[in-house]
Parts: structure tokens; sequence; C-alpha cells
């Protein structure tokens, strides 16, 4: 059998290499159309501040020992330009020179590519660049030094705008984000950004959110946004999303879906049945929803690769569907999610509740931790998650893994109270984070708790709630809720005669656990009362103006 | 309602507060024998180095803050002599009198008590102590201050005893560590506790496994083990595990069950009706068998507390078992493990296999990672995973965190490649090490490769299988197995000329990656070949003496 690839990366190496370990008399083709092979995108932007600081260390493979190990014939700078499926060719460019490649099986797995917008004076300028490849790391790394830049411009605020413009930043330049969405990493909801846009700003990373970019002028020098903003820009990346690289598929008369992603069946057979497809560049199931979904991500693409050669070695292993976990370092703070973000399950039409937990990476008496916020979001008639998010220092890919394991294996808000995690006090809680996430959700589905969310606030204040803030009296000055009436919890059953069981309230402390006791307590006694969620700490990162 | 708990610390305070937050009217009593509530047990060890340098830290909570914040009786210094269930009443000493307290229900969350071995010159001995509470703290900080010590003995190398023993060399003094068992952390399999054992002799402390303490002389002075070795011992720490403090439970003729533990049915509840049990004091049921077990830990003791509390209150939150998953920091590293070991599961007489994974903390392309290494018992024909352990400077937790979920939501080998983790340079690898877990265990199961583990090595050579060692050359100097033969799996197709078809081989590389490589290339030639799991790396933490 001759199995051709297309694409010499994550999912195409994957698939290459493991189809050699399932059968050794294959011969097995990779036709890569850039100089390198098998290299670490996800690290190409910490290269941009030195981090990375051997560019050799992105190449986790060459077409030699590709060769001497598994017997792969690799070929870089190998540009596929049509797929004839009638006669299993490829018909490929190299060198100035057009080559046919005869196939019994073909892969593809060209990925996704940077979306660059078709906006006035972005062809025009000699400045704008996108990052996928090594090719455009060095051309982003002579741009810089090339053109004397100090101003740089990140169009997009997503994972890789971001990591982008924090190795930007770190190299010492001065950067500036536009988002065209309300705020930065848009998959997650805009509380929990709120974290990272204020994480961007300590850094002294400029973010512009709300506005998109419309267009460039004098050679890209100038960036003017949707509201008129004009910026002086010396360099400028587009990181505004990717987009299944797709065309290929498409001239061979591939059947396409969701926004041109490539349709491929559960063993990543495209309609054309001696062509298979992986990576980026498909249409994936989502998980949750059993709904079409492109989650261009290094892990699934990987399995697939891998996947797709079980399939056609004969292993039945089938795709089940991505879920989609993604997590960003962002200076000193990590960002991460997993499934539907609230946002999304909004947009799904979802029966959906939201709780949110603050917890320590590690034991609260132990030296070293540092707080994080975790969001659930999850389904309180059935108990399913839906998603989660997590901020903070330290052990947020932890517990994100959790619950994106739990997700996948379809544990409910229930069972979270019931994981047993690693505990000693260098390492987490004896209620960890994440087990808190599953009281406090089975509190509001079990109707032991009551909560809004932070913007619901405001009409639950115009509506006649009184907020009652039951933190300490040294807490206040880090900001009070307008209006807000302050009894410390540990005081309030004694000073209960204060309060009106006519009135209405709204709890608040610092993070949310506080005001819950403070709520059941209330409650008990016959009040109308309900938990702001997340409480002060959320609302200050979020609406700090709000607050006097 | 009263409620009676007795025992004011991890279970029996869970389940004081959570029971007031559902219960605004109760009456609740917590009698605690000891001078404070609520403290943080875990933490003790790290006081004796000075890591948690102020003892408050280690007080979660006062009687006075309890009352406040919980309305709560909290009665430290009140130790509970007797239950008379008919009466339902307990007896009480305090400040020398002897009390009657009446209950409705009765909670008992009296822990566990460590063992305090009976052996000849212990009792005389007046420098031999356990660590449970702060008052033991006390005990050793002033014994360690007031007898000019410099050398001390740790009995057991399980998870307090090692916590001990670190934090005891921390700070500044001769630790030897005696274990009775083969091996130091036998929840952990041997070849798993080797890298234990070697980074406690890399930081100075004695470890003499395989030998139990016999008997004590000289005033404790010297400690004579069983084969006859005497130490010199300045102070003795007795950790040779605990046993549930169920003396109580037992003259109020509450049904016991495995080593005097107490028997509560799925809602706490013990023989008698009116009195419920919870935390180290309890039989559980172990998750994966159903079987009756211990497991002392604080998640599941807080867990329990609280679940009582619900059930008392009319929630109906069964107790659905406990798995035990457990980790100690020992130095720079960190031992973890969930479920059960490959010890255990060969007690049990599970079908089982094993395999085991180096993998790094984060993507080996970005500094700072550090390499660990995972095993993983699973049943090869259902998939079921029985247990995981890790050893590693970092990441250790998380990844027996993400397992032990697995193991909790029912998941199989053929579900970890499937886990989307989070993933970007700091935090992960594209393939995480978990789903290289999944990867190996189901390359096993179905019988794509075949493996030995280490102890099975002597008697493969033994039967005449020949070692083939696929390491390149510059690797061999750290240590090469006798008459093996060395072809780097680079060369292996080249040279498989140098190989007798005739002849069966185990091959080996540093981790069992590139040799599984080479075992798949070799029995496609028809070669009759197996994989040594784990291979030289694992072999060298364990037999180093069985290399050249
Ligand atoms: C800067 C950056 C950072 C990232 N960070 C992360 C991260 O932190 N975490 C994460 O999970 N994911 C991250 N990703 C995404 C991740 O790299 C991709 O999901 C993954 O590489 C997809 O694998 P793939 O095989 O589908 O495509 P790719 O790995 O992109 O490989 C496709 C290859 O096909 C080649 N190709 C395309 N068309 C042709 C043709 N016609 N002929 C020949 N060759 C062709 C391309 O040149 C390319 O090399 C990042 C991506 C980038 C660019
Ligand atoms: C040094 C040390 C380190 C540990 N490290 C870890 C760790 O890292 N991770 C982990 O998961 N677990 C650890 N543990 C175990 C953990 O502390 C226990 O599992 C947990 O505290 C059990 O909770 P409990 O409520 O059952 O018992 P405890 O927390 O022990 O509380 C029982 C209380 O009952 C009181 N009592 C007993 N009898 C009476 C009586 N007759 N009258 C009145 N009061 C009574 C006792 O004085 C005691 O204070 C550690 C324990 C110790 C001692
Ligand atoms: C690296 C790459 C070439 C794939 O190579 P690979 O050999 O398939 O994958 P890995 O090196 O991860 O090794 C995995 C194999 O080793 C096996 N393995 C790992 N450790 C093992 C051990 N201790 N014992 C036995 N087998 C082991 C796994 O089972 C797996 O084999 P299988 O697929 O046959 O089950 C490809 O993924 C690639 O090009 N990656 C770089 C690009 C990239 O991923 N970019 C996106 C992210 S930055
Ligand atoms: C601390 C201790 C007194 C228990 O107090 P507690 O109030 O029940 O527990 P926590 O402080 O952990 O808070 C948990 C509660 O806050 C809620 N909560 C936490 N964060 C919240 C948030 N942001 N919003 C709403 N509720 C929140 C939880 O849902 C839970 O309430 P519930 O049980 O009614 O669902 C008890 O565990 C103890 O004594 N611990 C120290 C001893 C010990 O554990 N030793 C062994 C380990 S070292």
């Amino acid at each position: 059998m001759k199995v051709v690839i297309i694409g010499g990366v994550a999912g195409g190496m994957s698939a290459a290499t493991r189809f050699r370990r399932l059968d050794e008399n294959a011969e097995i083709v990779v036709l890569e159309k850039g100089p390198y092979v098998s290299f670490a995108n996800c690290g190409l932007p910490y290269y941009i501040s030195g981090e990375i600081s051997d560019r050799s260390q992105l190449v986790v493979q060459t077409p030699e020992k590709l060769r001497q190990r598994f017997n792969l014939d690799v070929r870089p700078n190998h540009e596929v330009l049509q797929i004839l499926p009638a006669e299993h060719e490829v018909v490929v460019s190299h060198a100035g020179q057009r080559l046919h490649e005869s196939y019994d099986k073909l892969i593809l797995s060209p990925g996704a590519e940077p979306i660059m917008p078709d906006l006035p004076g972005v062809t025009a300028a000699d400045n704008v660049y996108a990052l996928r490849n090594i090719p455009d790391l060095n051309r982003i790394m002579d741009g810089i030094q090339t053109k004397s830049v100090q101003h740089v411009l990140v169009v997009g605020g997503g994972f890789i705008g971001l990591e982008v413009a924090e190795n930007l930043k770190l190299s010492g330049l001065a950067v500036t984000v536009v988002e065209q969405a309300p705020h930065v990493l848009p998959p997650l909801d805009t509380e929990m950004a709120a974290f990272v846009r204020a994480e961007l700003k300590r850094n002294g990373v400029d973010v512009i959110a709300g506005h998109a970019l419309a267009s460039l002028a004098s050679n890209g020098q100038t960036a003017i946004l949707t509201d008129g903003t004009r910026l002086q820009t010396d360099l400028t990346i587009m990181a505004v999303g990717v987009r299944p690289a797709s065309r290929l598929a498409q001239t061979a008369g591939l059947k396409l879906g969701l926004n041109a992603g490539i349709v491929v069946d559960e063993h990543y057979q495209t309609s054309d049945p001696d062509i298979y497809a992986v990576g980026d560049a498909i249409v994936v199931k989502q998980q949750l929803t059993g709904q079409p979904a492109l989650i261009p991500l290094a892990s699934p693409a990987n399995r697939q690769g891998r996947q797709v050669a079980d399939n056609l070695a004969g292993l039945n292993h089938p795709n089940r569907g991505s879920l989609g976990t993604a997590i960003v370092r962002v200076f000193q703070l990590a960002a991460a999610a997993t499934g539907f973000s609230e946002y999304q399950a909004d947009q799904l039409g979802l029966t959906y509740q939201v709780v949110h937990v603050r917890g320590e990476s590690h034991a609260g008496y132990f030296p070293g931790g540092t707080p994080m916020t975790l969001k659930l979001v999850f389904n309180p008639k059935t108990g399913q998650i839906y998603g989660a998010q997590g901020v903070g220092e330290q052990g947020v890919d932890k517990r994100i893994d959790i619950l994106a394991t739990a997700i996948k294996g379809g544990l409910t808000i229930e069972d979270l109270p019931e994981l047993e995690l690693t505990y000693a006090p260098p390492f987490g809680s004896a209620k960890d984070p994440v087990n808190m996430l599953g009281y406090a959700a089975m509190n509001v589905a079990e109707g032991i708790s009551h909560t809004i969310q932070w913007y619901e606030l405001p009409a639950a204040l115009a509506a006649g709630r009184q907020l009652l803030d039951v933190r300490d009296p040294d807490e206040l000055p880090a900001g009070q809720f307008k209006d807000s009436l302050n009894i410390p919890l540990n005081q309030l059953r004694e000073r209960l005669s204060e309060l009106d069981v006519q009135q209405p309230y709204v709890v608040s402390c610092f993070s949310g656990q506080r005001s819950y006791i403070a709520e059941r307590l209330l409650r008990q006694r016959g009040f109308n009362v309900v938990n702001l969620d997340g409480a002060f700490a959320l609302y200050h990162a979020i609406r700090p103006q709000d607050l006097v």
C-alpha cells in the first residue's frame, strides 16, 4: 500500500509515524510545502521573546531522522497543487517543477490558515504579518530587526494573539492589542477575561476591545479602527483567527462543511473513499452537542493523525469528537477553558446555571499558594457539566484538566465533590477548588442557594433589593458597592434587628462564600435573599467603576 | 434537634458547619478532647522545619469564631469517655469533672490513632513520639530542643513518616528511616518507590527497608532492628500507621468491622440508628471492588462530614465509597498514587497489565520542564483502570488527579487518549503523558506490543532471550545491561542482518518508547520480540547493581 500524506506537522506526521509502526511494508510519502516538517507551531511565539532561545528546539523531527527511524519518505518544499482523485494522483510543485505522485490512500492534514482580513491598506502595507510557521517567524524577527520597530499592533486578542503580544512585550516593545469582541479571549466569558485584561494592563500592554481594525494607511504605519481611532504601528500582527486550509480539497470536489472545513466520517474518510483528512482542516463533532465544529488545536490534531492511521491499518478507532480545551499564559497569569462558555451555552439555548469559586492553588496554611477563580457552566436539572473556565497564577491547568476529564467522562456536578484528588499541603487542599465548584453547583441545583450573576446585579438593585455586604470592616477600603449596608458575617446573628424582613436583599462578601453562609442564615430566618455569585472579587474585576 | 459531634477536626467540624447551614435552629455541640479544633493535621510536619513558620496558621478555625459565624457550641478539652446509647447521652470529662450531655443524634468523627508498637523498651523510652495533633507537635519540638538531638529515627516510611523525615532533615538533623516493608512508601510499587528512595538518599536521609524495629534499649537511645542492627537515636518518631479510634464505639456496642473500624451504612448510620460516624474511624467501601477498606485521608473525611449533615437534614447524599488518592513531597520529588497498586491488584487476584511512561511536565521544547514516570495498572480485557502512580518533580499531582478523575468516572484506557487537556508550551504537551499512558496501555491490550516488566527480565534472559539495546552510543556510559547487544534505533533497519531471526529478543532503550518502535519493526520482520516496559530508566532506578 502506498500512502501519501499532505502536511508534515501535527496531524500528518502523527499519521505517518503511527502507520509505519502498524505497517512496516507500506510506502509512506509525506509532502510538506514548507521547508520544515514536524515543528512546534505552538512554541513559535516564545521565540520572539527569546524564552525559547534556540530555533532548533522548535523542530521536533527532521526528514533525515524520520527516514532513519520510520523509513518515511518526507519531502519538505513540496507543495501539492492539485488532487486528481480519479487518477489517484497528486500534482506537486517542487523547486520550480511539477511532479505527479500516485497514491493508494491519501491523507490530508493541511492545517488551517491565518485569516488575513481584506481591509483597505492591508495589501499595500509592508509591515503586516501572521504567525503560523517558521518562515513566518523568521519574517517577523527580520521585520523587528530591520524596521527599527518600537510600536507593535496585534490585531486579535485570542489565544495566539495574546501569546504573541506577551512575547513582543517581553522583548521590550510597546504593544497594543485590538480585539473586535467586547473583551479579549472571546472563548472566556467577560468576567473571566477581565482578569486577563488586568494582567495585560499591569504589564503595560494596551488593550482596545470592542473595536475592530477598519483599515491601514501610510504603508501600514497607521491603523484606523472602526471607531476612528488612529494608532501608529511599526509592525502589525494579524491574529484574527484561522480558517481550514481546504482549497485543495475543494478543487478536488470533496465535500466541505462549516466554514469550508473538510467533512469526514467517523473514520476520517472524506466524500472520496480513498481520501482521508484530519487536523485543523476538518469539521469535527462537538462532543457535548454532537454539532459540527472547528476546533483547531494540537491535541485533537495529533490524536486524529494517529487514529486515521489506525483505521487505515484496519484497527477500528473512530473519531469520538472534540471538546476543545485551551490555555494561555499571559505574563504571571494562566487562563484556560474547556467545553462551552456561558456565552456559548446561551447562544445554543441550553438550560444552564453558573457558579464561580475562588480557591487557592494549594492549602492556604502552606506558603506559596496563589488564588484562582474558577467558573462552572452546568445544567441544574441534569447536572451535566457544559464547560469550565479558570484564571490564576498557579494550578489553573490542573483544575481545567480535571474538569475536562470529568466532562469527557460524562460526570455531573454531583460527582465533583466525590473526586479524590491528591492532597498534601504543597499540592492541594482537602477540599480542592474543583470539589468546591461541585458543592456550590449542587447548592444552586438543589435550591439551597439562590444566586444572581454580576450582570444581574444592577437590575436586582433597581428592582429594590438592598445590597448587604458581610465582609469585615478592614476589607471595605478595597472598594464598596454604592448604597450597600455592611454587617460582618460574624456579627450577623446578633445584629439581625438592623435588617428588615420585608426588604429583599442581595448578599455579597469577597468571594461569595461568606455571603452564601449569610444567605442560608437569612433565608431560614424568613428573609427574601439571594447571593451575589462571585461577589466583590468578581465584580471588582469586571466593573470597578461601579464601586466606591 | 440537638446534634452532638465527637471530634472537632476534619470530619466532625465539616459536619457541624454544614449542618448549621442547613438547619439554623438545631443545637449543635462539638466535643473535642484536645485543646484545638479545626486544625490542619496535614500541615503539622512542615512546622518542624519551619516551612510553616507560624503555629497559628495550623489552626483553621477557633471555637470563638465558630460560635460567631455558625452558632456552634464548640468545646475543646472535652473528652467523651462513654456513650450511653439507651439514655441518648455521652459522658464527658472536662477539667477533672464528669459531665453528661444528651443528644438526639450523635456523630462520631474521632479519627484514627497512631499505632504504638508494643515492643520491648518502647514504654520505658522517654524519647519516642507520634504525630497526630498540635500537642504531639509541641512535644516533638520540645524534645528536639531539650534533648540536644542530633540523630533521629523515623520508624515507618509511609506518607506521614516520609513527611516527618523530610522536615526533620530540612531542620538540620541526621535522619534514618526504618521501613519493615521491602521499600518505602508501600502504597507505591517497588520500582516507583525506588525513585523516592534515591531522592531520600540524595538528600542525606538514611533508609533501611525490609527490616523492622525489634526493640529499644538504653532508655530509647538504642534501636535494635529485626536483623540485629543497632542504631543510635536521640529521638524516635513512630509512624507505622494508624488505626480507627473506635474504642468508644466499641464499648457502646456499635458494630465494628475491618481492623476495628466503625461499620456504617451508606448514610453513615452505625448499628445504632441515632449514632452516625465518619472519617478515619469508619470502614468505607473501596470504590473499585466494593470491598471494605480503611482510607484515612482528609478529602474523604471532609466529604463524609458534609454528607452526614446532609443526610441528617433530610438531603439524600449517600456515601459512594472511596478510592484513596495520596501524594507526598519528598524534597524535590512528588510521589503520588490513586486506586490500586500492582501489588494490590495481584493480592486481589485481578487480571491486570501494567505500563510505565516517562513524560515531561510540559513541552520538551519549552524551558523548565522536568521528567516524570507514570505507571498505570489496568485490565487489558475490559480496559478498566485499576490504579496509577507517579513520581517526578513537577506536574505529578496534575496527572494523578486526572487519572483519579478518570477512575471515578469509570473511564477506560481507551478514553485516556481522548482526554483533551490544557496544552500550551508552559503547561503541557500536545500528547500529555496521561494520553501517552492510554496509548501504551491500548497497544498492550490490543496485542500491538508485548511487554515484560522489570522483575521479569532476569527470567526472560535466563530463558534465552537476548537483550537488544536500541539507545544511541552516547547514552551507554550511563549504564548497560550485561551481555546486551547495542544497535541504535535509527540504524536498526540497515543493520538487521546482525540479528538472528531464530533468536528471541527483549528490546530496551532509555524510556521504553524507542524500544517499542524497535519491537514493532522487528515483529513485522518475523522476530520473536518483547519490549522491556519502562526500559533502562526504570531498571536503573530499582536494580542499578545489575547494570555494568
Ligand atoms: C503560533 C501558534 C500557536 C499555537 N499554539 C497552540 C497551543 O498552545 N495549543 C494548541 O493546542 N494548539 C496551538 N496551535 C494550533 C496547533 O498548532 C494546530 O492545531 C496543529 O498544528 C494542527 O495540526 P495540523 O496537522 O492540522 O496542521 P499543521 O500542524 O498546521 O500542519 C499543516 C501543514 O500542512 C502543510 N500544507 C498545507 N497545505 C499544503 C499543501 N497544499 N501541500 C503541502 N503541504 C501543505 C502546511 O505547510 C503545514 O505545515 C498553535 C498554532 C500556532 C500557529
Ligand atoms: C501528620 C499528619 C499528616 C497528614 N497528612 C495528610 C495529607 O497530606 N493528606 C491527607 O489526605 N491526609 C493527611 N492526614 C490525614 C488526615 O489528617 C485525616 O484523614 C483527617 O484529619 C481525618 O479526619 P477525622 O475527622 O476522621 O479525624 P481527625 O481530623 O483526626 O479528628 C478527630 C478528632 O477527634 C478527637 N477525639 C477522638 N476521640 C475523642 C473523644 N473520645 N472525645 C473527644 N474528642 C475525641 C481527636 O482529638 C481529634 O482531634 C494526615 C494526618 C496526620 C496526623
Ligand atoms: C512527534 C511526531 C512526529 C509524532 O511522532 P510519534 O512517534 O507518533 O509520537 P511520539 O513521539 O509522541 O510517541 C508516541 C508513541 O510512543 C509510544 N510510547 C511513548 N512512551 C512509551 C513508553 N514508555 N513505552 C512504550 N511506548 C511508548 C506511544 O504509545 C506512541 O506510539 P503509538 O502511537 O504507536 O501508540 C508528530 O506528532 C509531530 O510532528 N509533532 C510535532 C508537531 C506538533 O505536534 N505541532 C503541534 C503542537 S506544537
Ligand atoms: C474548615 C472546616 C471548619 C469546615 O468549614 P466549612 O465552612 O464547612 O468549609 P469551607 O470553609 O471549606 O467552605 C465550604 C463551603 O463554602 C461554600 N463555598 C465555597 N466557595 C463558595 C463560593 N465562592 N460561593 C458560594 N459558596 C461557596 C461551599 O459550597 C461549602 O458550603 P456547603 O458545604 O454548604 O456546600 C473543617 O473542614 C475543618 O475543621 N477543617 C480543618 C481540619 C482539616 O480539614 N484537617 C484535615 C486536613 S489538614
